[in-house]
């Protein structure tokens, strides 16, 4: 255990308190049907204990169906039937009103060279007219790429490699009875393409349901800020998560942290709104775990908080706040 | 010179091509009026050659008008005469089309300590209903806060002392025909209030008019992303750019570089407009500069741009796109 | 049946001609569990064939729970179990590519009177911090208004009586895999609180699903444009609906038509793209149905085009971009 | 002087009381430049009392520059001189806190037929990625509308004759410091291209400086709500306006009234904003003048207020929020 997870608001408050548990392995056989919508409607593939390991094996956002650069994602893709998720995995004991803790492990690809797929998709991405900010222009050409991707590496083209930093794109638990496509993010977590949610990190999510319900799916090998074109470095991939629950903590968006910094996630359209929501709930945090008043925290975030930019393409967007934890006082 | 600013593009494009000329003082008394539009209706208080440096004595956001803790902004705050800037400083041989460089090469508090401001005014900031976004809801009270600010630290609390990482807050051209407010960031510059315009890096702005027009004021000590309640750590300085101009070189919004990245600067409102503006403007500037056809930017900036949120709280919101120079052809 | 009615897409088009079938008689006993969904996962209430007559005895969107001006709406209110609907009501020969039609007939108020509610909810309303817009700022009081409603008016207060006007807050169809809650209008329909869903008019829903899953509920005896504080003249009903089914009409978004307009429907945020969503739809129909071609509908809705704000309090944001019939070539 | 107009905050509170004065000729000749900002830096081309009327000769959006349909707007129009204005009428006695009151009394075309203009302009328009909503799709192609306009009628084309319901689009005073578009709405009024500005309307706007500068231009024939591709149907016009000036009212955004209602009218970005900053003002107007307490205001224009779209394409969307006079307690 590193040092600062010993630390972290998952080993000092969670149930398991930082032990692992027992390790299970969600396969593609043992997944069976992938998920596409988080709910409370699916029966569990897995039931796990809190402090147990779960190793997945995710598909890329498309389920594999682009297999080459001459693939035409109008032709392949069958919406609503993308960005396929692992899940639901029931978590015992857990129920509304707790928190569901996932430390990010390991992201490795999974399968053959060119694992990394990237696509322009008609009426989607963040310079386009798109379905939900129409516009009377001629669409982009619909266009393939691939990657090559490896632990040293995410290749772009023959000049320019660049790091791999691999992380889930959509992640979280399933609403109290809503069930909504995986494509988007809200409180519960889902489709938040936030580069953060990476390896060295935990999440926090909501629990709204028995069990939690946790899902997880749509590996990127790498991506920028805002996910721009819509379609990062999608790779099939191995994922191993450590999972927690913390009982009675109230928040109502997704939190993570990771040795450097706490954060706050809010997913919102218009981005504005995204922001405002992501530094409301962190005032929050720091009111409610760290001793500041509601203005205190209100200058402090003024002056030294931070945002990420997670995606711009989504139903919604996600932005995520954050403040060193330097500047904080210990726990 | 150093290594990397010989290889900027001010140095390589610049009429002065990076030399140093004369140095000019726009003290206080030299200034006389300071400015609250940025326009070309106002007459030079300086007219300086490329490759000149001016040493500014900058007035904080307030104009020195809050002086305690214990007065209230309310009362101390003329609108619209806020935001207090010096210039204009006519360029010698700028014309419309031509690109104004602004290296930034010191900033440091200047005046009693404490030297820092930051302050709740009634209608304005990120979290509360505001002149943009009206509420009924009860206003937040009115509050100031004084920071000792040295350039060993900005002193938040007693417990607290966050990194001395000042910028200038409000930099830019007069637009062609309009005179407008020094709290508005638009495609001229003004009052971006994004952190990247530090010390070390050199700021791009498309010029409108004959003389190009260059103001300047704002400068903050340090400021979180956002500029959350609206109000940064407000300081009164001493702050030396080096000036320079690029002929011919046809960009529509702010630029910046420093040692490692790229950057444009978009600026409105909501804010994924002020995002699409800015990695608009970025793939121009991978298309022109560095041999990508748009598409190839596209995908490069979807899996390697970065997004800095300026503000949040001005009359647009800015946000700067940017990518690392090592992920890009040496040029 | 009246002369307009004989032109309507419904009659020309409709599986049942506009021909009058069976009279179901949805009561509060036959609905038994009202639903908090939009979704497919429940089993149909009701059967019905294309032709068919449903009325419905809807609760109004507190399900009853205000009773007096002294109960407190977060006292009383449990969320997500708000805005109860009838349904689902599987509609014979219905499936995905199909549109549903539902001519609205009558909305009568229900029970003892003072039949009405309003209400101030904490964290809801278009002029106040909110879940989707949250502030720092303290919030209003509670509070709820008791309003009598008959069909001749709306007493306000005293001196105030407003015309009765009564419409569907909430109607559409089933998404096809999600189930989103009853409280969000998109583009299956559902809380769209527009004013114009109201009796001589027919509005048109994409069928996503088998049998079509046919809700509604939230009917209201008033409201302003946009709903401002959230909480329009609120009243349980005897709703009288005329239902039909085009088979294969490519439709992306509701639409709606009475004596004088056709309209489109379009819910997203920010507001803008909820215009663009519905105006962009409204071309789709000129040039599909009226034999314009693209940019000479844009030109007509430049010049010709009417936008009513429906909500501006949902989580989507719903506008209705409409024509008059005088302006189009007879059908 | 009709009867409701007697009944008018112009005539019941304006220094001339409703009397008129002297008629004053603005032609183009005594024009001579049009001006292309609202601001105090230029000298007024005509001084006139409280109660005067102004016959202004006004230009087409274009200065007349889009002369037939073979024209290309792109090659015509030279940005930023668009949308000239007549003005500055400086007005006796006006100063800030004031309010000028501007009744419009007739609008008629002028000039040759075809004398309205309508064009597709490439990056504008509210359906097409623009300079405020940047898109990397490919551009509509460019094109030009001519209409015949008279009083009788718009002709579209050959088949639909639109009511000529004409009304100014740009109207309003001079900021107090800055020098804007006219292209841009705000505060002051100014480009709100909202169809309400009507003969048969008077419009209020708060005086920022000393004589208040008055501009105008920007007629058109028609227009849809929201002015879909940017440009209505443009003409060069003979418009007279009554005006005179209130004392001592402090309003903060410009307001309307008419025989049946009372307005309230915002500009802002996102859309949303537009709708509360004209609600929030118009709750202000039943505080002040109609003896309601704000949330009974809140209420009664939730069930009984009204939205109407301007302009969803220039700098800032334009929104009115009125409510029927037949609600209000009479004054």
């Amino acid at each position: 255990m590193s040092a600062w997870f010993s630390c972290s608001y998952m080993a000092r408050r969670g149930v398991a308190a930082g032990r692992v548990g027992k390790k299970h392995h969600l396969t593609e056989a043992k997944q069976g049907s992938y998920q596409y919508v988080y709910g409370p409607y699916a029966a569990p593939v897995l039931t796990i204990a809190p402090g147990d390991v779960v190793v997945a094996e995710t598909l890329d956002a498309f389920g594999g169906a682009i297999k080459s650069v001459d693939d035409r994602p109008s032709q392949k893709l069958k919406f609503p039937f993308v960005n396929p998720q692992n899940g639901p995995i029931a978590v015992e004991g857990a129920e509304k009103g707790d928190v569901l803790c996932v430390r990010i492990d390991a992201i490795a690809p999974r399968g053959p060279q060119p694992v990394g797929t990237s696509a322009l998709i008609p009426e989607f991405g963040g310079l386009v007219g798109n379905a939900g900010t129409p516009m009377l222009n001629p669409p982009l050409p619909e266009r393939v790429m691939k990657y090559h991707v490896t632990e040293s590496g995410v290749r772009f083209n023959d000049k320019i490699v660049l790091p791999f930093e691999p992380f889930i794109g959509t992640l979280g638990v399933s609403p109290q009875i809503e069930a909504v496509l995986s494509l988007q993010p809200d409180y519960w977590g889902g489709n938040m393409d936030l580069p953060d949610v990476a390896p060295g990190a935990i999440a926090y999510f909501p629990v709204q349901t028995k069990g939690a319900n946790l899902f997880l799916g749509d590996c990127h090998g790498r991506q920028g800020d805002g996910e721009l074109c819509g379609v990062a470095v999608e790779i099939p991939s191995t994922t191993t998560i450590h999972v927690d629950l913390i009982k009675s903590w109230a928040i109502v968006w997704p939190r993570l942290e990771n040795e450097r910094f706490i954060m706050t996630i809010g997913s919102a359209r218009p981005m504005e709104d995204a922001a405002r929501i992501a530094y409301r709930e962190l005032i929050r945090w720091l009111v409610a775990d760290y001793g500041f008043d509601e203005l205190e925290a209100y200058f402090l975030l003024t002056q030294a908080g931070r945002m990420r930019v997670g995606n711009m393409v989504d139903p919604k967007y996600t932005l995520g706040a954050s403040i060193l934890k330097d500047y904080l006082p210990s726990k």
